[in-house]
Parts: structure tokens; C-alpha cells; sequence
């Protein structure tokens, strides 16, 4: 799952390359070695060189580069910037890499009807600047928000730690324009809260994991900036206590905009890495953020840590603004921390139902100790969204095989919860071998039948999610 | 559109009966004139009869009924509570309808993860009385929604008032299982916020209108229930600034939990049925809710009240909670009041995108009156979805017609503004027809290519949204 390799690499014709220049030029069309290295690779580290990379500027040029590459029965593989956990930008098959790099324009914020069109290599937290600075919000929040992409967020149907209160990227599509197989675009979606007309092609895109077709346009739903926010910091002595706490909380009718935690091994090494301030001695943390209307939240933060004291944590809520700011940086440097802890970190991101928390929890830990690996758990525990990371000497064979068994083990010991083996991560490659642990036969071949209604020659994207 | 009528009637050979009538017993096949009758009409009052109607108690039931069907050929038209206002429940192509009448059990109100695990045949309200029971909420509240069914909910994608704020059924649903063609169930979605797994084939189902499967469970999220509410009541006499307070109270960071319009008519017919105290002479009427935490609403009802006066309007807030009840009565009291001003109700949810609402609305009062129809508007404005009423004389051939025209027109004019055709009711027989205005020939051949690969004989609600 880890080594994953190409299968079969399949080169682009010259009489492609050339058809792909006059389309766009010779500067946008990369094949040296050198370039091809460069789009070779994502945050999991896999390594799988693209035969040739386009870089398109309009819809209009991806509609022909896809055309010339189906035409050629050349596979197709978009890419966003490359910050996804799973593989899901890597060319199995190599062929022609698409790089939404320069469709990077935020074609439209429409502030009376509180939504955004955007090409999709405009990154999320550009958008979210631009928007914040008109009073509203687009909430999702991936930990890569500063360098990740819109069309890579929703192919992914990315979430983040605001998810929890408000939805994860797919409730924030409203339209997708989309180049099929055949280089048309089909358009999905109304930009209003309400549109029942027909199938839902707009969420069946959002997720598939760039395996249906292409993005060139999104329309995102924004809504109003929050007034104000509180952040309350609580230390636990004993994990099973914070899986108490977060069922608590959201029975006191609370719905925090953040609900966050980390054990031990991630507080040191923020520590480590930036200083914030940390207990280093906490068994667990949680950061727990109330926002909304400021009268309400007052009352909020105060009932949160009220029940965070009674499950016997030590609570601090933040005084002013520049303090809750600094916890959030500590939370937000977490990924880059905890990657300094090993040559290779194995991030998965399972999901329980909540109130399996207190039970699940202790036995997820219990993992990495049986198969004697160095594991770092965070993340979103307000959606029972957690990160259990495996910090391994990948150039060790021994440990990458005990590694390997673990992973299998967090995957089962989620599915037992009636969870699921990837909350906000996708398939791609690295768990494409685990989807029939989750999924009847009967379920993945209708998955596969939908991709083929889209791309009848397998194609686009090919040899991601497990159907191909 | 009105007058649709069954295309082609497969009947229900002997043997087939017999076969069904082993699965359920002699009292739950019926095919008596009478019964049939019964099970032959919905909201639209078109009536279609059905060759058999069966009415399953278990899962078990309905995958055997499906697989006998299937293997004889025979259309199978699922049937909820039979609310609907575009003929989804009807049974274009006779065959057997399938009410999910009895299969009508909450099966589980899980608190600590605030889901609700429910049969198709549930009752809406049933629902939302026993989760408030346990302080939680199920926000979608379609006007029927004190008999409408959740199978019908979710194959419908429901909508309601409260959806400006918390979003539609869509959203709402977290797991289904589907029996499909060959009786087999596929089960789709996870209990939890987050899980991105494979394509999202839950929200493919949401909004399909019984044509992809049959729901036989259906887990639902629930929310806490929010802790107060306010409503404000404003007369406007001119329907012009009503869209412009629209946009204004959103501009202002307000997020409404209901924002409801009606105009001289239908105030009129409200008054006329029930006697609430609504001003007769008022040219429109805007309710609006907010809710949430006490001390947030009080300031935010204030605010909606000052933007709503600014823009003209003579404005009330309601001083108790028995007030504001019976203002909410006064507009639940709004479809049936409406269906008695004359025999027949034509009933449009068109959808405009909100900032096009001051411009919109004055041009679709102006179509009633090109074709001397009677025209009652009112809806959900908050999320630009308009209820465009013509009632008419169904028996007069000249009415009709002009009916017709007006209607399309209507689209024509949401379309026009990037809107949709329909907002909550779906498309069934009644939008067919004018599927092609909303998507492309490519777009309508993918939805049929869907419908296919879990309905490979066209026998699952055939005949519905323009894609047989």
C-alpha cells in the first residue's frame, strides 16, 4: 500500500505531443526529465512520473487536451497542487498530466447571492481571504488550506476542523462545470439553496476523486462571517475521558465550529517544532472553538469548559484573540511537526460514530503498541475524525510490513464501529486495496458501472479507488 | 402536462399474484377496482391505476416482491404517502405499486450520536415529535409534512421553510439502503459526518424520485433543537422592496430560519379558511424566524425588524410564542387554503437565485395577468423558492391552455435568471416535458445511462423526469 508502483505506463505519441502544442504551446507542454520528476509526486511520497505535463489556462484548452488524449487512448490525470494523502494526483498509468496551476482566477464573487465562481487551481485560503474581506466565509478548512486547491478539495470532498460544525466541502458546491471523456462540458447544479431537477450529478463529482472528468468551474455556496469565536483549551489525564467529554458536549445541545485533539507524542512535538506554550505532560489536549453571535458564545464557552472540568480535565479559555490565534497555530503546524518525527509518516484518517469515542480510542493506541510503531493520534475528534499516524523508517522492510498490518488493523477497528476507513482523505491509491472491506461487490461494481457511463475507456484518472 | 396519461398498461399476470401473494399473504395484495382506485392518484389529481398494489411490512418483503417483478417484467411504482405535487407516485406503466404504508417503525433515536434510524414509511412529523422529545430536531419540513412519508422525503429531496437555514433532506441523510433491480439491497453512506469512500452513491439516490430504487431504511441526522425562536411579522405594498429586504437581511449576517412570503391573494385565502388576523388589504406579507440562542435572537429579530422597516414595511414582531405560533398556523393553513380558491391548483416551485428576486418577482406576477389567470405567489423566498399558484378551472379546455402557456413561460423565466424549475417538488410526469430546457441532450443521456446501470430494464418508477 505504501510502495505502491506504476502498472503499466503507457507514453504519449509524438503526433499527441505535437497536437497538445498547437493547442497550447510549446512552453505548456512538459516532457524532460527534470519536469516530469517535478509532477511525479504527492504528500504520500509515491513517486509516479507522468509521460508528458499540460498546463492549461481555459476550459476551452482542457476540453481540447482531453479530447486529444481520449481520441489517443491516452490516460489522464488531473492534478491540484499535489497535497493529497492518498495518491490521488499520481499517473498510474502515466500519459498526459493535467495541472490546474495557472485556471487559478476567482472568476466571481457575487456578495448579494453570497457565492464565488472559481477556476479550480485557485487555492482554498486565497479564496477565503478574498471573501472574508466582503464579511463572508467559506468554512472548509483542509490542514493544506494554504497550498491545496478548490478542484482538488472537491474531488476529495475535503473537510478540516470547522467541519464539524459546518459541513465539509461537498455542502458548499452549488455548480461544477465539468469536461467528460469527450471533451464536452457538462454543466451540474444551480447556484441556489434549492434545485431538484434530475439526478445530482454535482455530488456524485464532488468525491469521485477526478476518476469521472475534469473540472474547469466551480460555484461555491459562502455564507455570513462569524461575529465572534472562543477558544477553550482543555488537558486530560486519560483518553477515554475526552471521548466523554466531545458525547458531553454535543448532548448540552452545543455545536462547537472546532473540536480538536491531540495525544501526547502530538503536543511534543509541536513543542518541538514551534514552541506554542504546550503542556508537554498532557496526556491529551482538546482546543475546542464556540463561534456565532458574541452574546451567545460567552454563555457557550463557559457551559463547554463547565463540562470539560467535570470530565476531570484542567481548563483555560483563551483571554483575548492574539492567545486563541497562538492555539490554533500550535493545532495547524501539527502535520509538518509530526512529519519531523519520522523519514515517513503513514496518515490515515478514520472515522467513528461519536459516542464510540471512549471505547474506540484506547483501543486504537493499543495498535501501535502491539506492533511496537511510534503513533501520533490528532484530529477532528468532534466528528469522530481521527488521524492515527504511524511515524516509520520506510526504508526498514521489517517495519514497514508491521506498519502495513497496523494500518489494516486502525481500517477494521473503524469498519467494527460502523465507521468508515477514510473521513476526508480519499481512496486513491493508498486504500484503493481496502474498499472491499467496506463495500459489498455488488456496490463497487455499480461504482465502476458510473465511471464507465462517463469514461467508457477507463481513462481518466485510471487505477484510483479500487474499481478500476 | 396536467392531463398526462398512462402511456402503456402492463398488467399483472395470474401467476405473478400468486407469486406475490406467497411472499405477503391474500390481505396485502390487492387488486380489487376499489383498492386500486385508492392507490391511483397523488397530489397533482391526476389519476393513473395501478395493476396490483402491494404493501410490504419488512425489507425482506420488498426484495422479494422486487425480484419477482423484475423477473416478470413488471413495472414497480413505489408509493410513500402520495403528497407529491409532480405525479412521482403514480404509475405511468400500471404494473405493481409498492406502498410502504406499514413499514412505518422508527427503529432507533441514537442520542449520543444524534441519528435517527427510521422505515420509509414514517411520518414526518412522527419523527420530529420524538426527537424534540429528546431535545433534538430534524429541521426539513415540507407543508405536507404532517402526512408525508421520509421515503418519500428523501426520494424527493423535501424542502420546506426551514430549509433557508438549515438545509434541505440532502442533508439529512446519512445512510439509506436501497433494494435494487434484482432484490439485492446496496447499502450507501456511514453514520458520521465524514467518510468519503468510494462515490457518493447516497446523494445520487436523494432527489431521484423512486426511479433508481426503492429505500427500505434510512438513517437520518439530527441536530440540537435550537433553544428559542422570534418572528417577526412586515407588510410590504410593493413586491419590489420584499426582494430587496431579502437581500438586505442576508447582507447583514443574518441567517433566517424561516423567511416566508405570501401575497394579496394568498393572504386573502388565508384569511377566508381560518380567520389568523393577517391584514387583508396588505399587497404582501413577509414571516420571518430566527432562532437560536436566546440572547443572539433578541438582538438578530430586532435587526430583521429595522431592515424590514427601512425597506418600508409596517412590521410586528411577535410578542409571545403563542403569537408567532399562530402566525406559523396562519401560514401552514397556505396550501389548503390556496387549493379551495378554485377547482383545480396548478402548483409551481420555481427557484431564482435571491439577488434577482426584486426583478423577477413584479415579471411573474405580470404572466398571470398576460393570460388572465388567477395567480397566487408565496414560498420560501429566503432561498428564492417561489410557489407560483394558477388556479384554474380544470374542466375548461380554454383555461387550461392558457394555463399551459403560463406555466411554461414561468420556467422560461426562472431559467432566465439561472434559476431552476423546481425547487422541492421535483420533476415526475408533471416537469418532464421541460427537462431539456434545464439540460443539455449530453446531460439527459448521462441520467438515463445512471438510471440503467441500477435499472437495466426501465422497470423502477418508469416514465418519470424526462428520462425513459
Amino acid at each position: 500500500m505504501f510502495n505502491a508502483v506504476q502498472k503499466e505506463i503507457i507514453p504519449v505519441p509524438d503526433n499527441v505531443k505535437r497536437a497538445l502544442k498547437e493547442v497550447l504551446g510549446e512552453h505548456r507542454v512538459l516532457d524532460d526529465e527534470m519536469d516530469r520528476l517535478l509532477y511525479s509526486y504527492d504528500a504520500t511520497r509515491i513517486k509516479m512520473l507522468p509521460n508528458v505535463v499540460v498546463i492549461p489556462e481555459t476550459q476551452e484548452e482542457v476540453q481540447k487536451i482531453v479530447k486529444i488524449c481520449y481520441e489517443n487512448e491516452i490516460p489522464i490525470t488531473p492534478r491540484g497542487a499535489g497535497s493529497g494523502y492518498t495518491g490521488g494526483a499520481l499517473p498510474v498509468k502515466g500519459g498526459v498530466l493535467i495541472s490546474f496551476e495557472k485556471m487559478d482566477k476567482i472568476l466571481e464573487i457575487d456578495e448579494d447571492n453570497a457565492i464565488a465562481r472559481v477556476q479550480p487551481g485557485v487555492i482554498t485560503f486565497n479564496l477565503q481571504k478574498e471573501v472574508e474581506k466582503r464579511g463572508l466565509f467559506y468554512p472548509p478548512d483542509p490542514a493544506s488550506y494554504k497550498f491545496c486547491t478548490l478542484g482538488g478539495n472537491v474531488a476529495e470532498n475535503a473537510g478540516g476542523p470547522r467541519c464539524v460544525k459546518y459541513g465539509v466541502t461537498r455542502e458548499y458546491v452549488m455548480e461544477l462545470n465539468t469536461v467528460i471523456h469527450n471533451g464536452e462540458i457538462i454543466h451540474s447544479g444551480k447556484p441556489t439553496l434549492k434545485d431538484v431537477a434530475g439526478y445530482d450529478i454535482t455530488r456524485l463529482l464532488i468525491g469521485s476523486e477526478g476518476t469521472i472528468g475534469l473540472f474547469t468551474e466551480i460555484t461555491l455556496k459562502l455564507i455570513p462571517k462569524p461575529k465572534a469565536a472562543k477558544t477553550v483549551k482543555a488537558i486530560f489525564s486519560d483518553i477515554a475521558s475526552v471521548g466523554k467529554t466531545v458525547k458531553d458536549i454535543f448532548k448540552a445541545g452545543i455545536s462547537p465550529s472546532a473540536l480538536e485533539f491531540m495525544d501526547n507524542l502530538a503536543i511534543n512535538a509541536v513543542e518541538d517544532f514551534g514552541h506554542f506554550g504546550l503542556p508537554r505532560d498532557a496526556e491529551v489536549l482538546l482546543l475546542i472553538e464556540v463561534d456565532g453571535h458574541p452574546k451567545a458564545i460567552d454563555d457557550e464557552i463557559t457551559e463547554v469548559a463547565r463540562i470539560c472540568e467535570m470530565n476531570g480535565a484542567k481548563v483555560e479559555i483563551a483571554k483575548t484573540t492574539q492567545d486563541a490565534a497562538k492555539l490554533w497555530e500550535a493545532r495547524r503546524a501539527l502535520s509538518p511537526a509530526v512529519a519531523k518525527l519520522a523519514r515517513t509518516k503513514i496518515n490515515e484518517d478514520i472515522v467513528f460514530p461519536r459516542s464510540y469515542l471512549p471505547e474506540a480510542l484506547p483501543r486504537l493506541r493499543e495498535i501501535g503498541k502491539k506492533y511496537n510503531l511510534k503513533m501520533v493520534n490528532f484530529g477532528h475528534i468532534g466528528d469522530g475524525n481521527v488521524h492515527a499516524n504511524f511515524m516509520i523508517n520506510g526504508l526498514d522492510p521489517d517495519e514497514v510490513a508491521r506498519a502495513e498490518k497496523a494500518v489494516e488493523e486502525v481500517f477494521n477497528l473503524a469498519l467494527e464501529y460502523g465507521g468508515s476507513i477514510t473521513g476526508e482523505h480519499g481512496v486513491g491509491i493508498t486504500k484503493a486495496e481496502f474498499m472491499p472491506k467496506q463495500f459489498k461487490p455488488q456496490e463497487l461494481e455499480i461504482m465502476k458501472k458510473i465511471k464507465r457511463v462517463f469514461d467508457p475507456l477507463d481513462l481518466i484518472n485510471p487505477g484510483k479507488m479500487g474499481i478500476d
